[in-house]
């Protein structure tokens, strides 16, 4: 686990798209949000006070996250500086840059002067067993989808928040980097070689209370040729009670795959129930998020109204319309 | 590629099954297999010439394979000798033992003065880019199982030997450990990671000759959720033509998993299909391969022949029988 809280470091991006994940850790987990961190030349603002790292330090915070992101994912001279100063100072780092803090000597080296530790979220952080599809106590959600990035992790937020809202037991279970360093915690899934990823996904949701929600954050699709086999050891290793079917409806062909048209969300529907029932005969289908921001309020109106009639599932846009509607579809589980 | 041909070693097997794979590169490619290597204490026998070191380099011998298992998959200090014995004689040394040859100091070191290879066939030689999907020319077959350990390598092994008799062109492709050993190529794809699964194997079978076939060793099953992610990544990236179903009749329960019963081969087929149809819309079902192993000849015959009247598919056990009717089968595309 990395430490919390955070100070989230923006280093010199040039604009607010650039601190995505920092946007995120700041979104969804505001308690771990301290303050920010910014360059000479950073265009992007997150709304936090802007702080040093000896002010950081003063206000709790444990590890700088790198909450920006640019070009190749490589550690810049200018950020290699502040991130010295910050191991120096006291703090671990957590990134998920492609160029791995842990490989630059410096970093390393200071960091192990200074008995910090550099968490790069794209590299496992265990060994994880075989599956084994021993059932589990404690109930599980996983947002499956037409295609990637439709908002599945989205999604997943957006139910631990009104669940937590709610006082119910709920845990958002990170597969991927951005989910990792939201959370502070989780799997990243893509990295994991093939044979333990279902076991890493038994790993990272086990037993628990017979209330409590582990909301799994989803990966891919079983109908994206490049990453379904992620897709299908999530829903094998995650044995989830509970399907959300996730869309985008204006997108003209799978993510990086010109010519694979997107399935239809009935044949989403038919083949996610059918692999989750071979580890949980009880899975249902309980809702579907639709990602509508390509849409004007009557367009996604009418989309949504149209979906749910179709499919006499509860049918909404979490972003746009909050996520009620799928949590109250969990309250209906004994 | 490891360098062929091959010396066998075999060590001090303590019986003929602790040379499985040295046994399966006896059996599929004889042309590789030298002579062998035992140890004082050996009690295995491949009916290959006994050779010393320098007798296999005298005919020509370029790697000693490991042939041999023992509990734990670590190198004994009496393997050690003669491994290193090896190398300085000149071969290069492969190995699908758990323990790394490349991590023991004394094998790196000596393999390095004398400028061999050490092969760790259990870990990915190269990096391996995304899947995408698009359509390559020249044909390929895959057999996918109701479970794991059904029969898919032999299958795949015994259908090139008959394609290769019948003067047809095709090519084994190796997707894990024994098959690397076998062909001296290939992919340990159950170390691959997650994301890159289905790419590698898309490289692994990359463009060819019209009636060029792609004969893919299959790995796990849809159907056993410790590994039916590495399967779906095998039938996306692999793009089949041809899928053959593997079945083996007398198993309780799914291999490892107490209380999962194996799927019909009428699920087995639909599943299959409606996955491989995603990436190649042509790929149809021609063949079942039963492993009729635990059959007396009589219900090995009344078995196959009412599988072969219900799902209205050659039905063979390719081991019992030859693989001539999948072979056929093949014969049958354009």
């Amino acid at each position: 686990m990395i430490k919390t809280p955070y100070l989230l470091f923006l280093g010199d991006a040039p604009d607010q798209l650039a601190v995505k994940v920092a946007k995120g850790i700041r979104d969804w987990r505001p308690e771990y949000s301290v303050g920010q961190l910014r360059l000479n030349g950073c265009n992007a603002d997150l709304g936090l006070p802007d702080m040093t790292l000896e002010e950081a330090r003063n206000a709790g915070a444990q590890t700088m996250v790198i909450g920006v992101a640019n070009r190749g994912g490589v550690i810049s001279e200018t950020w290699k500086e502040m991130m010295l100063q910050a191991l120096e100072q006291g703090f671990d780092l957590a990134s998920g840059l492609h160029k791995l803090l842990r490989n630059d000597h410096l970093l390393s080296a200071t960091a192990d002067k200074h008995s910090r530790e550099l968490f790069d979220v794209r590299v496992p952080q265990n060994e994880f067993p075989i599956a084994t599809g021993v059932r589990r106590s404690g109930k599980r959600c996983l947002a499956v989808g037409t295609d990637c990035s439709v908002g599945k992790m989205y999604t997943a937020l957006a139910m631990e928040k009104e669940m937590h809202a709610r006082k119910m037991k709920a845990t958002f279970r990170a597969t991927g980097q951005t989910g990792i360093l939201i959370t502070g915690g989780g799997i990243p899934l893509d990295a994991i070689p093939a044979d333990f990823m279902a076991g890493a996904v038994e790993w990272l949701t086990p037993d628990n209370d017979p209330d409590h929600w582990d909301l799994i954050e989803g990966q891919g699709s079983l109908f994206h040729i490049s990453f379904s086999g992620v897709t299908l050891a999530l829903i094998h290793g995650g044995q989830p009670d509970a399907l959300i079917l996730s869309h985008e409806p204006t997108r003209e062909h799978m993510r990086g795959l010109p010519g694979f048209k997107l399935p239809t969300l009935e044949a989403l529907r038919d083949l996610s129930l059918q692999t989750a029932q071979m580890v949980n005969p009880d899975c249902r289908v309980v809702g579907i998020s639709v990602n509508t921001a390509a849409l004007s309020d009557e367009e996604a109106e009418d989309y949504l109204n149209e979906v749910e009639s179709r499919m006499d599932l509860p049918t909404t846009d979490p972003y746009r319309h909050g996520a009620a509607r799928l949590v109250d579809a969990l309250e209906t589980f004994e």
